[in-house]
């Protein structure tokens, strides 16, 4: 599969919220700085890690929009690496 | 509880811990702005998540050496408290 | 999609795989009653866990294996269901 | 540390959930057998991952009910494994 993140408005949307999560990243780092209350600070990490999972369904959106929706009519080969690429993602996730 | 991150062997590492996710999240930001393959940015994403963790684990071992080890002969009730934190911050993991 | 399990090499396998899940939560129940260490009543509890999201994964694959591959020639707007249930079942991910 | 679930709070409240799991875990497998739709397979599976989160918070709650408030006055050394241990659980979250 050669699938991109060509699909404008996917992309859009996810380097959007990557860029929101860095402002959240840089928060965590002056809070740690600045001798914040360790729960708060782990609390505004996971605000990040929440953020970067939303990034991760943006952009898991737009792959499967482009492959499912367009790609799909491949060959037999092609589909079953698709299957097996989501498969793995599912069973990786973080 | 006023336990802050004092101690400066866990807080020196958890600073650098979060300054290379910073640098693996520009990562993420790039090669989505690159056009990278859907999956790849995921994988990468997640590398940041996964290193978060890894810094909310060195704030919690802090967090607790100081409460657990040093505070722990407060009142009761602050000791109630501590415990629903941890309890708090355990079902709540992103 | 009215896609079921049909598919006897999946639908074997993930049965399989439950009767085992419910041995350990057995475990897990006498451990309780048993008054094991605390620390391992949860280990045992996650163990099923684990080995229920395995479960998941041979479901998801089977799924996948059916829609992807047969059915895949459907109508768009049964694609983008099945899109819109992927990234639903991600997003939601235990 | 010999803590053992003797909370008998803490222990009837877990019992329970874990009966209610193993209730939904055979649902899982009549889902299966029966032919259900994949999804609302992994959807009742995770019911019961959900199930035994909840489960792991209750022990959880009633190990540091008695470590932290009872026992906390032992040795450095018991200590410091107490702390050790809460971070491996939280580290190794399922």
């Amino acid at each position: 599969m050669t699938n991109k993140l060509d699909n404008n408005q996917f992309k859009k949307e996810a380097l959007n919220r990557v860029r929101i999560a860095e402002g959240h990243l840089k928060k965590v780092e002056s809070m740690l700085s600045g001798g914040a209350y360790c729960l708060d600070v782990i609390h505004q990490s996971r605000a990040v890690q929440a953020a970067l999972k939303k990034v991760d369904e943006v952009v898991l959106h737009g792959h499967l929009h482009s492959c499912v929706l367009k790609d799909m009519h491949g060959s037999r080969s092609q589909n079953e690496e698709m299957v097996s690429e989501i498969v793995d993602l599912f069973s990786k996730k973080a």
